[in-house]
């Protein structure tokens, strides 16, 4: 087991990445959290597979008094009517300020959960047990939760940090090919905003992320968690821009969830396509150079990730929706860019006839 | 114009206190706000009284570019259905991470708005502009925001500081009697909390009070701000319990209104109505005497505040909702209590057999 550590500016918390950890997870959770009571949530498709081994975790002496909550998988339930349930749920189990929520699952779980333990009764302790690839090595960690709303993905929200996060890598044995091909996505995003050797590495380790070899997978979620910990230790709240950097690719991949409908295309495909489209759109203003764009969308065409938008939306109804992002300031939209790979920045003034032209 | 700072760990703000504030507001909000978009949230009692005063303060150069969005009145309304078209409406608007939300209000608008400022893009700037009683005296001051669920009062929300507060008693000239007289409910309460010469000014001047005659009104809305200011320095987060004496009362309050179903009791009246049931428990278990809880009652009901609780509600079902308030911790009911006026503390201990007694 490797442990990170998230460093906030009044609280830390451990990152536990390895094998077996589920077993043993009941140890670390009653370290971190406060009280004895547990709201586990999770979904219809993690619960079959590691609900009974969490719960068995937890019923180790002192044991957790636990409540279950499951809910319908997928992004298109990530809404505030999904919220409200479990927190219906949590009021009708009795659940006090020193009880925990728990999440089982991917990012959908993680993020709704989340928002739900940063609002019950304003505030309960949480814990993130991801069991997806995006989710190990991207949305568990940092302390972004919320639900989408029709008119924008995670637009209703709050930062609220977990207490610990078990990354069990035994759980990505049953993700379907195509979820954990979404979640290499991000893996090769932290190597473009800030790692060039990493995006290498990525680069010529693509058949062993593929093949999912062991050493090569924990280095990689190794490396993502070490990088985004460094990311949001110094910009928590996303203040300073630093965090923004997280969001490259980001921006086109809101558009396009968003414009097709939330679940149509995993979040990590759509990151995909936005990291080639960002590769693109920084090559056509001189920022990158073109050959170094052209491997970008290499890199992300042979893990089996579409480097084209949806042939269903246009490029003016998805400009339209990325002026809504939350990283824009003052009405102009902002948008993550790079110099080349490892060299990502925020820029306030991309032309949108030039984001136009590359959506074309 | 009086003005207070509450003063927490990493930021501090103002509350400005006096009359004629609203003509200048857009001063107070330019120098604290970090755009120039502001989004009024208002009901439809108080726009058209006191919305066109702000709108024009607002458009005062250099202009706020604003949206309005008008709720129903009525603490009925406080619930996740409103807070969700309030986000619908900013997104519609396109609002963004720079805009700030203005509440200009009474509590439900302030706690609503207080919220979607919170949750919106997970954050965004916030103002409060009070315009009754207990919102300038309590509710607008300490950053607890949030919205009613069918099983409990405030059940979901976050804790989320305003930038400023500008209570302009202007605007309690039209506040009619019974929304008036509830909010002298929360003033009596920082008296018994912890200033027994507070309590003993206000069982003096209670015809000057509810004759809303202006030194003593200027004078309890200051000293009530300033014992909130103090508390909220000293726990944001109700975390050491020194902030949970501000619910003196309202385990009781909250019992009766989500009983009753919210709206049906003002608020304000449900918490003088707690503050007797309080002393009473408190003089029952023999921690108070008895003369001095019966002068507890003769305040609150020289006030015309109901001194028993709603003959709808029995005492077993008042219990089961006390059961679940905020402040319970390891499934025991949490009471404030007082050894006297001016001495309230936190109980956990409280017999459930007593708690009925009092209740029957």
């Amino acid at each position: 087991m490797k442990t990170l550590t998230v460093e906030l500016a009044d609280r830390r918390y451990p990152v536990h990445i390895g094998r077996g950890l589920l077993a043993g997870a009941g140890g670390c959770l009653r370290e971190c959290l406060p009280g004895r009571r547990a709201v586990v949530v999770t979904d219809d498709v993690v619960a079959p597979l590691y609900l009974d081994a969490l719960l068995r975790a937890l019923a180790s002496p002192p044991a957790f008094d636990t409540v279950v909550i499951e809910i319908a998988h997928g992004e298109e339930h990530k809404n505030l009517a999904t919220f409200e349930r479990i927190c219906t749920r949590m009021l009708e189990c009795g659940i006090g300020r020193d009880g925990a929520v728990v999440a089982l699952g991917g990012g959908v779980v993680g993020d709704l959960a989340g928002f739900a333990a940063a609002a019950y009764q304003r505030g309960v302790a949480f814990a993130q047990v991801p069991t997806t690839l995006l989710a190990q090595v991207d949305s568990a960690v940092g302390g972004k939760t919320g639900v989408n709303h029709a008119l924008g993905k995670n637009m209703i929200g709050a930062f609220h940090q977990p207490c610990c996060v078990v990354s069990d890598l035994d759980t990505l044995d049953t993700l379907p090919a195509r979820h954990y091909t979404a979640g290499l996505a991000e893996v090769v995003k932290y190597g473009l905003i800030l790692d060039a050797s990493f995006f290498d590495w990525c680069g010529r380790n693509l058949d062993a992320l593929l093949a999912r070899d062991e050493q090569a997978l924990t280095f990689a979620i190794h490396r993502s968690c070490q990088i985004k910990a460094a990311v949001v230790a110094d910009d928590e709240l996303e203040r300073s821009g630093r965090r923004a950097l997280l969001n490259l690719g980001h921006t086109f991949a809101h558009a396009i969830e968003t414009g097709l409908g939330h679940g149509r295309w995993l979040h990590g495909e759509a990151v995909g396509c936005g990291l080639v489209l960002a590769a693109r759109l920084s090559a056509r203003l001189g920022l990158m150079d073109g050959a170094e764009a052209r491997r970008v969308e290499g890199v992300v065409g042979r893990l089996g990730l579409p480097v084209e938008k949806p042939a269903a939306l246009d490029a003016a109804a998805m400009l339209q929706r990325m002026s809504l992002d939350k990283k824009n300031l003052g009405g102009r939209t902002r948008l993550v860019l790079m110099r080349g790979p490892g060299e990502a920045f925020v820029s306030d003034d991309t032309d949108p006839a030039e984001v136009t032209a590359v959506l074309n």
